[in-house]
């Protein structure tokens, strides 16, 4: 008798991000350049400082650390919190394997079985599959294109609410859309969120990404928010450092950090390695931070101007992290995204961007949209939105390709 | 209104390996020498093949891996693999954060909420944690120190079989008993789980690590066995490289291996460094193995036959990995194991042990029985071992234990 796959197993559902990776490796076994637009992967060079730390490790046994983190890597978290105005005491922070674990941690520790979470959609697509590992449910509350992907009002956040909610995730700056929540925003959420005694999960991993002048507005900084705040922070984009895999949580109520560190202790300790190149962030101050957001607002600049230009397509300016969210012209993003990588090259360069329908939990939104990620520099960029601009027209124009086409790109399809 | 943790968050286990930790700080902080006989870290360099690769490391970006490892990893643990005489393929390997995640992944594939999932105790008590948060519980089956932790007949087994049951996890060799199972054992529990459906997790991070010219029988060498087993595995142990956090997992189930992709795209990759380091295991072969083995190996006689002749101490001789369970003659091995760091010292020294209540998820068991493990240089083993014999002796003599003494450490006193 064969053992069968758990419902859970089959429900935890395939990265959007990632699915398209091996007609990528195809598209280039035939030789063509593939510019990524898919995925959050910056260009930028991961500090020296960090990797100095790495080769100059003397360490003859790479040992466990702490589940929480080594005491340099919390102090050196403790000062970079430090500066943006944040006290921490040691028990209010607690290394993780990149956001994802600390996001994961934050889940188990807010909701049981069949329990709900707010999510406003579009969202971070894996936090549909921690939700699904976790047997929680996410309940999503729509933002639209139109309104820049802002919050909607209070009263559909009381419609959302059912007796198992249990919290709210909000991603600011967001990934995928680009928003950066103002003031209001962020305080009509934490006030919701305490008058039903719900936990906020804020994902603030791309904190300084906010163009134009913009904050984006920390959940630590609320008041009387102490027992409901858990942050999920990351040093994967603010330090170009994807690849190591380091995070934290913070959280100054006491039970969530007593189980988070208990989760922590099941998987012994965070990456021992990264720990080390992640100490050299106290050497990374106010001016490598401005230097890169500098460098990404360009991007978005460039980036928003020339695909605004393309035909059929619509999108509001974006305010920060290094994402957007387009509404293409096109039936199915996602045939198209796989036909750009199949069926298409414009001087020996393709793009592969991330369809959005899995950034969405309501069925039959997104389906027009793409996240792109402005993680190349200018020239690669310009190239991509070429590329772009090129395979739209010829999948349009194509003789299959009727079915293919939405009869406009009016901004009232997508709801 | 102030949110409340979930009832996972307050059932998840602290670490007994892990708890006693402050209490060891404390005492290193009083001048004490802290002797660890509590955690599987081993004092055994991390080759230096592996630490060459990361002196020697240019990438300037550290970057996201694929979700299942780099090709180069995947490659090496193939190589790895096909020596031991597997031959595996690529969609058969998933590298891991650690056997640590290689388990979670296998628990939630396995399982949905409130299914049962079959362990032999004393287990490894991180089971408990990853089985509260996939929501599942974990039905004990107890071995017992008598018959030196081997397994007991089908019929206890049949015994612990519900509708509910997904999966038996074995660990062979056993973390924290040291034993290991024989043929004929592993080809009871197969025959178990083929019987009713269920998948066999096998953990096998000490595959190498079995003693007395046996040899671990790995569950992939089982026949007609590739629909149901889900091999763990971990390099910590066998490269002592417990910090760079990496495994795999190994499964010829096509719905297994997807659903475990799915959940390693969620987290997006492995720890990048660790990978680099990870590709050296090429270079270390069975001449590397042999020498750790063999040096384990004669810790383990020295150990055994020191902590056999401590009075009123009891147990088996161990047959693999780097860990026994002892019997103590305490009535609580958690008191004593806090006394050794609160209000003892021996020489200048004490000795931090994990008590072995935390591995049993039967009440009552395991409360004078303690996990030692031998991951420290034959010198400090001794000094150990002398320390915790004084240790026994003044704690039973002292005016206030006259409670804490067990009337006799016969055999018959554990069940």
């Amino acid at each position: 008798m064969a053992p069968r796959l758990s419902a859970r197993g089959h429900a935890v559902p395939a990265s959007p991000i990632r699915t398209l990776v091996p007609l990528g490796d195809q598209a280039r076994a035939r030789g063509l350049r593939v510019l990524h637009l898919n995925i959050g992967q910056p260009d930028i060079e991961t500090p020296e400082p960090m990797r100095r730390r790495i080769a100059s490790l003397h360490e003859k046994v790479y040992a466990y650390t702490p589940s929480g983190g080594t005491a340099e890597y919390l102090a050196a978290l403790r000062e970079y919190y430090r500066r943006l105005g944040f006290s921490l005491g040691p028990d209010e922070i607690l290394g993780t394997t990149g956001g994802s674990e600390a996001l994961f941690f934050a889940l188990a520790a807010v909701g049981d079985h069949g329990d709900e979470v707010i999510v406003v959609e579009p969202y971070y697509t894996n936090y549909s599959a921690f939700a699904t590992l976790a047997g929680l449910r996410l309940v999503p509350l729509t933002s639209r294109g139109e309104d820049g992907f802002h919050l909607p009002p209070r009263a559909a956040w009381e419609k959302a609410l059912t007796p198992r909610t249990r919290a709210v995730i909000l991603c600011n700056p967001s990934n995928p859309t680009g928003t950066v929540y103002t003031q209001e925003e962020v305080d009509r959420v934490a006030g919701f969120c305490r008058d039903h005694g719900l936990f906020l999960i804020s994902d603030e991993v791309y904190r300084e990404f906010a163009y134009d002048g913009r904050a984006a507005v920390s959940a630590l900084s609320l008041k009387a928010a102490d027992d409901m705040v858990i942050v999920v922070d990351s040093l994967s984009k603010r330090y170009s450092a994807c690849g190591i895999r380091l995070g934290c949580l913070v959280t100054r109520n006491r039970d969530v950090y007593g189980a988070a560190l208990r989760m922590a202790q099941a998987r012994l300790s965070p990456p021992g390695l990264a720990q080390v190149a992640a100490c050299a962030l106290t050497e990374l101050g106010p001016d490598y931070t401005r230097g890169i957001v500098t460098e990404f607002q360009a991007r978005r600049d460039m980036l928003y101007e020339a695909v605004s230009a393309v035909p059929g397509v619509f999108l509001r300016k974006p305010e920060g992290a290094f994402y957007f969210v387009a509404r293409l012209p096109v039936q199915d993003a996602e045939d198209f995204a796989r036909w750009m990588l199949t069926d298409f090259q414009h001087d020996g360069c393709t793009v592969m961007v991330a369809p959005a329908r899995g950034f969405y939990a309501t069925p039959g939104l997104g389906h027009d949209e793409v996240r792109i990620a402005y993680v190349l520099e200018r020239g690669a960029l310009s190239k991509a939105v070429k590329a772009l601009a090129a395979g739209l027209e010829q999948y349009r124009t194509a003789p299959h390709s009727a079915a293919r086409l939405t009869a406009a790109a009016a901004p009232t399809t997508t709801t």
